[in-house]
């Protein structure tokens, strides 16, 4: 299938582009009405992964309903804890809750092996349908957890500020954390490569904890993972997106990976020095500026645009849209990327 | 009183010292087993912060027990709202809860002007009976919250991640969250030196949730709190502790204050090249570092220290210690800096 857009590909690929695509983290959720009926229909966030059809349907709104560059199956990062025998609750207003958690090297032994069109086949079959709804529209973005994020979870067995019970594993249990490391490492190439096979034209890997490690506990610990990754998926480009990590950019940009996601609080200009030429860089608009009035967020989104100066640029947000914005700010957002003529 | 240790006190005003002062962010605390003993015979913390002679007593803990060069107030950042009249309650294993929350300008109206001889008796009280009981073995440092993490606060009511509806009243309601932050930084400013006046030979002020910010709305909202702090208060040494704000280090470097606090996130090579010779720099071991053997914390605070130069440094953590950790590790990491001979 003949994509008609593949703005996002190109630009990943470092090709030249007539703008920057766009796209926004969390695109496919409560900020849209639409997204809300579907999951009320629903026992909740979990069913609504494990419903192909469902997940299909909700991947695809953002593209319809505001008209960004890409689509990006709608799954959680917690699917591959789950597969590999570590189940979880999502509950409402707390967050993911795991009954059981990693202490010993047992548990670990007794993690099973991911076989993803069995295991995972709720998002696989999702990614299937979604991408033939496309219908070449748009790339198709598939994506999973960084080894370190789950890890986080898998060890302290809900979200935490600090982290700090996973952060005494790699001090304590050295050979553990890696024998835990390696394993979600496997699961997650075979889950990628699962995804690409069902259609995902391109990945990204979210380091949601990134941000919680010294530069040498992560270059230790979770840049191998991500190393691996880089390297065992050759097919379609691939982001890597480390929130927080902005003091061992320079570390990533050694990965063998397309593009790399900044947040927030990292300077454009001061990532392209750091990082080179080589690579694709995605974001960062801080997400809280769509808090503001329409001009405020057309004056910011284009003030970042001229930062990342119109080439080898994704624009997104520096994280995830928040639930409670209004489709409109993102709307504007995404207009003003798309009419953004660099100077 | 004659200080028979004044280390810190030099180290801050960048004078000659013959090895950097150490102490610990959160030292009173969980950690000790004596300070787990006072406030098992008390219904909580509060009721801790709020006994002058208790919150003395584990004040002075760490200085003779961890031998650490100097003393810092039990207390918490949360006094200041409750002074203004938002009272909190501090439950147990889930954080703060504030039963009311600041929505409209006439909740800021409603605030009251902090009297801290009055309204934060407990406090001021504890710095004077702290003070005469050290007998001027070790610098008292006082300390209180900056404004932007007070007002995370009483806007959210509760600790957040993301801090999102915080960071929407900065661009929906600019005004609004003005008169608030000003309205704090009045009653921080009257507090610090009504600290400084009952005895504290130091102050710092608590930045916790300055990562959340970009650059540009630190720059517009929080530091002109923190400049109107440090140009009040010239009684004593001043630190600036902005946790997660290494985006903006050289913008904090303008700041009329001694010291500059690092969490472990940023590198003291890095930092010193961004804020000049100028400051005084304190930090910055990942606190998680005492998670491993003695040796290992030896190592990697040896490392530090070298990286910080052994000029114009304030060795501590990169944040808080944390309540799980062994006092034996604690007391290894001030070992090493005691013995730490410049190379």
């Amino acid at each position: 299938m003949e994509l008609r857009n593949d703005l996002l590909l190109r630009a990943a690929r470092g090709e030249e582009t007539e703008r920057p695509p766009v796209w926004l983290m969390r695109q496919a959720g409560r900020i849209l009405p639409e997204y809300r009926a579907v999951r009320a229909e629903l026992s909740g966030f979990k069913e609504l992964v494990e419903t192909p059809e469902k997940a299909a349907e909700v991947t695809i709104q953002p593209v319809d309903l505001l008209d960004v560059d890409a689509a990006i199956i709608f799954s959680d990062i917690l699917v591959i804890p789950e597969a590999m025998g570590l189940t979880y609750e999502m509950v409402e207003k707390v967050g993911p809750r795991f009954p059981q958690v990693i202490h010993a090297q047992s548990d670990v032994d007794r993690l099973k092996e991911v076989e993803p069109e069995k295991d995972l086949f709720y998002t696989i079959e999702a990614i299937r349908i979604a991408k033939k709804q496309l219908n070449g529209r748009v790339p198709l973005i598939g994506f999973a957890g960084a080894p370190w994020t789950i890890f986080c979870y898998m060890v302290e067995g809900k979200g935490s500020k600090e982290w700090s019970k996973a952060r005494r594993f790699l001090w304590q249990e050295e050979s553990l954390a890696r024998s835990l490391l390696d394993k979600i490492t496997d699961a997650t190439i075979a889950y990628l490569k699962a995804q690409i096979e069902a259609g995902a034209d391109l990945v990204q890997v979210f380091d949601s904890w990134a941000g919680v490690l010294s530069r040498e506990l992560y270059a230790k610990f979770a840049l191998p993972c991500m190393e691996r990754i880089c390297d065992a998926i050759d097919e379609v480009p691939l982001t890597v997106f480390a929130k927080g990590g902005g003091h061992f950019l320079q570390d990533l940009a050694s990965l063998n990976c397309e593009t790399l996601g900044l947040d927030w609080t990292v300077d454009p200009l001061e990532a392209r020095k750091a990082v080179g030429a080589g690579k694709t860089l995605q974001g960062n608009l801080d997400p809280s500026v769509l808090y503001a009035g329409h001009d405020e967020v057309r004056e910011q989104t284009n003030r970042m645009l001229q930062r990342f100066g119109g080439t080898r640029h994704i624009a997104n947000l520096g994280h995830g849209v928040y639930p409670d914005m209004d489709p409109e700010k993102v709307k504007t957002f995404i207009k003003t990327v798309k009419e953004y003529q660099q100077r």
